[in-house]
Order: structure tokens, then sequence, then C-alpha cells
């Protein structure tokens, strides 16, 4: 493989609950090699930041060693980017607070930066995707949860304590459903997550029992998002309106956030937004419908550019490029 | 009157609606000169600057002239921080878009800069006043409007078309109390205002007619949040049950607010501010209330420490010192 003396790559790596995903990555967004480790085999972090290096080692010395590579990005559960840990995540077996960017930066010989999940999505998707060139724009993650990161001047907006850009947990309808997780109620995520959307069809089926939908063919507790999302595909009514009902929630929270920054778009990211119009219709009309008149017609709401398998390893190898850590 | 040659001034104007009030400030914030013009007294714009300029001459020549005065900060309803623009301000007599600092600038043979009052507060706070040294805070002015500005990175957020923060218009309730003014229902401003405030305790006055209460000493259409601040204070319950109301809204919109920023505390501005603990006690516990775990008992919400008839002069002064206009 010839090398460009002046190419630069990123390591970006994805440590999820039971995968760490990882690859080598230009300033373009290529990932010239991708990888994979268990997570949760490793009861020591030690073990685990070992087997690491060892995964990566040919592919450095592939690209001509770490003089070619100027950092390591690393998106992980709960991570700090001040303190490069990760503190008290639920689904890992690493307890307490793990200063992970220091261990990973050391074995490797590189600058390393960590940060939560949704945070390296949005650089990821400022540095290669939707928003690449846009210094204000709210990157939100609809899956099973509801994540968020906010750039603004150009810039991640972090807080004075790293945990900045919970979106998912303010509180939209107060008094509203109970999210199990949180004990709040009305929170954003209780009603527009996959598990919201479910939740939302669920409800519906229980309390309007003489409207037909297809959704009815399927025992209540095995309703999920999939099932939605088909139904209202196949032009089940009641179906589309479980669609309108979360949007209408999902464009009013908009609204809140977008009278809050003022960003120039709200780009959509994870399996939900896969529903396009389906959601963006009734999300744009509430958001809409909810701002001043100043903000009117101003704010895009548009779908991520990154293909979600390889999202996660751009967003944490953009953290690289984003940052000021060499 | 001795001058340091090092010494360096600068110039904060404060448009409002009736008065335009102005001041030599340095950089501790102390205010060697303050001066006022009628604002509406001026029909076109341009009489209107050069009387400003008139008015702050001797000022100047006091100082040593303007090469000892770094710039002009303005603060006006209305103003656009990117273009230096006052646009379409329902208060002043100048209609449509006006470039307003560029005039200014030229007039003066200095640079300027221009921002709305609520951002205008928010730097002079971060200058001066309670959030000096703070990177991520939070401004809210409870006055009759709510009017907010957010710092986050050290910075002040103007979003990608300069009209960012404008937290009084998010919906908490939605299908809540209408705002007569923008036509929406549920917003901050609709409770947490003076106006707010006022109209709350009319409501209590009008449902709970079986309740006594001392402020049924005034008819209800002289009801206002000075009368219902005094009330409280001299113990009555009704009135106390109005701040509470208003608090828990308040500190509702607070948990959202951090949840999106993180910041390190929520300044409190304006005439409500000083009901101190009648309106902190229940904002907090609100707040608390509805802020996830990793944000509890982190956020300090204090109270301005500018004098609140210097604040507007000081804020627009700020700006000098927070900008690269020079």
């Amino acid at each position: 493989m010839s090398i460009l003396i002046s190419q630069q790559y990123a390591i970006g790596v994805d440590i999820g609950g039971t995968n760490t995903k990882f690859g080598l990555v230009n300033h373009r967004g290529d990932i010239s090699y991708h990888g994979s480790i268990p997570t949760h085999k490793h009861e020591r972090i030690d073990d685990f930041i070992e087997d690491l290096y060892q995964a990566l080692l040919p592919a450095m010395t592939d690209v001509g060693g770490t003089q070619f590579i100027r950092g390591i990005g690393i998106g992980a559960p709960n991570g700090n980017i001040y303190k490069g840990t990760i503190e008290y995540a639920p689904n890992l077996k690493w307890k307490g607070i793990i200063p992970v960017a220091e261990m990973i930066g050391k074995r490797f010989g590189l600058p390393a930066r960590l940060t939560n999940d949704a945070n390296a999505a949005a650089v990821g998707e400022m540095t290669y995707g939707a928003a690449k060139g846009m210094k204000d724009f709210i990157m939100i993650t609809l899956g099973t949860g509801v994540g968020s990161g906010i750039v603004a001047n150009g810039q991640l907006i972090y807080g004075h304590d790293g945990f900045a850009g919970e979106l998912g947990h303010t509180i939209i309808l107060p008094d509203g459903r109970l999210h199990p997780g949180t004990g709040h109620k009305g929170s954003l995520e209780a009603y527009a997550s996959a598990t919201g959307v479910a939740r939302t069809a669920v409800e519906f089926l229980e309390t309007r029992t003489d409207v037909q939908s297809s959704m009815r063919n399927y025992p209540l507790d095995q309703i999920d998002s999939r099932i939605v999302y088909e139904c209202a595909m196949a032009g089940d009514p009641l179906a589309q309106e479980v669609y309108d009902f979360t949007g209408k929630i999902l464009g009013l929270a908009f609204a809140n956030f977008v009278m809050f920054s003022s960003p120039e778009a709200i780009v959509l990211f994870g399996g939900m937004s896969k529903a396009g119009d389906l959601i963006l219709k009734p999300t744009r009309e509430s958001m809409e419908r909810n701002l001043l008149p100043i903000f009117q017609n101003k704010v895009k709401i548009i779908f991520s550019e990154l293909n979600e398998a390889d999202a996660a390893i751009l967003g944490a190898s953009a953290l690289v490029w984003e940052s000021r850590i060499d």
C-alpha cells in the first residue's frame, strides 16, 4: 500500500456495551480499516486496552506507523470530554470513574480524546456529513433513546461539567407519560424514541378499540417501532397517527431548542429517522407552529448523511480533527 | 483630570424606546461619565446619532480623545449582532432595518458593535458582575417580559442568524396560558414575567373566592406584580402561592435549559428577581426535581451583581472588551 507522506489518519474507536468498533479514517471520512473486539469479555480495562492495541497494530503499521496518525478519538457511553473519563456507565463492566482517554493515549503513544456517543455523532456530521461547514446545528439521535449533540459558534457545547446536550430528557409535556428509566414525566425520550413510538401505538390500540388497524394483527406486547413503521407505510391510518402524534411532540421540542440556540439545521440520526416524511412532516409543522415569527421558515430539518454502520467510528475519529489535543 | 496612558475606555450606549443612556466605562466596570438623550424625539436616525455624538463629545475630550477609547458597544431592542442592525423594533420610530452600528461607528470614528439588550446584559455580567470568570451560564431577565442571554464555552450564543436566546418564548406548558403578544400558549413569559405574575394573582383571586387575601383590597384590574410582592412579603398566603406557582414553572423551564447547555449558574436579573427567596426557593426546588441526577445540586441560581440603573450601559460597554472588533 502506497502512502502519501502528507496524509494523516485519525483512529476512531466506538466503545459499545457488547462490541468495540474501530477504524483508521482520513480527513475526507474514508475509513481505510475496520475492526472490532468484544467489549464485555474484558473484566479489566487494562486487558481491554491491550487487546485494542494489538487489534489496531497491523493497521497502524500498514499506514507507516504512529507518525502518520494524528490521534485517537473515542466515543463511549457516559464519556466526559473534559476528563477523558467514562463515568458510571450502566452497560459497561468497568465500574466507577475510568480515565480511559489517558490510558489509551499512553498505550498507543498518541493523543487521545473521548466524549459520549451523541456528541461524537455531532462532530462526525460536522466534519464529514450533512452539517459540513455549519457553525450552528443540533444533532438529534432518534433510536432506542433520544440523544443529542449541540454545536454553536462552530464548537460542541459541553457545559461546565461536560454533560450538556441531554435534550432527550427535557420535559415537553409536564405530568405526561412516565419515563421508566428516569422517573420523570413527559420527557421527550418518553415519546420520540423507538420505545416511545411503540408505547404510543399500544396506548392507541388499547384506548381506541373501535378503530380498525393492521397493527391489531400483532399481540400488544410484541408491538415495536418496526411494526408501527411497516403498518404506517402500508397505509394504516392509526399507525400513521402514531407518527403524527410523535411528530407533534418532537416539533414542539424542536421549537424550544431553536429558540435556545437558533441553529441553521437540526440533523436527525438513528433508526427512527428512517421513517422519513412520516415523522418529518408532522415534526416540521409542529415546530413552525410553535416558533416566534423571526425563527419561522429558516431552520432546516435534515437527515444525517453518515452511513449508520460507520457513523460511530467517524464521529469518534472526528474528535481528533476538531480538537486541540496535539 | 489626570489620565493613565494605558487606560482604555469603552463607550456603552443603551438605546431604549424613550431614552438613550450612555457612559464611559473602564475595564473594571467603573462608569466615569453618565449621560442621556431622548430617543423618541428623533424622527430621523441621523439626527439621533448626531445628538448622541454631541452629547458624548465632552466626555471623550475629557479622557484625552478617541485614542483612549477602544470602541462603542450598543444595546438595542431587536439588535442583530452579526449585521449591527436594529431590525423592525416595534418601540422605536426608525422603521425597517437600520445599520446603526455602522452609522455610529462612522460618526465617532470608532469600532462599534451592537446586540440586543438581553445579550448585552449577559456580557456585562460576565465582564463585571456575578458571572465573572464563568464560561457557561445563562442570564435570565425577569421584567415586564422574560429575556435571556446564553454563554457557552465563554462565548455568547447568537445562533446562525443572531437571534438565539429567546428563552422567554419557549413553551413550558403546552396549551397553557395565552401570550397576547405572540399568540402562543404556555410560554415561559406568559407566567414568569411581571405581567404573568399579575395575571396569575388575578386568576387565583377570581377562581378561589373562598380564600381570604390582602390582595382583595385592590381592584382586580389594578393588581400588578408590586402588589403581589408586597402582600406576599407581608405574609399573605395566596400571594405567596402566586410565587410558588411561578417558581414551579420557572424551575421546570430552568431544568430544560440546564439539560441543554449545562451552565455553571443561572443569573437572575430584572424587577422580578427582587422578590428574592419568594421566587428563588420554589424555582430551585422545581428545577432540581426535574433534572436528571447527573445535573442535580450543581447549578447555582444567583442574582445579578450589576446595579440595575447601570446594567444596560455596562452590558453594552462590555461588548467592546468581549469582541474582536479592533
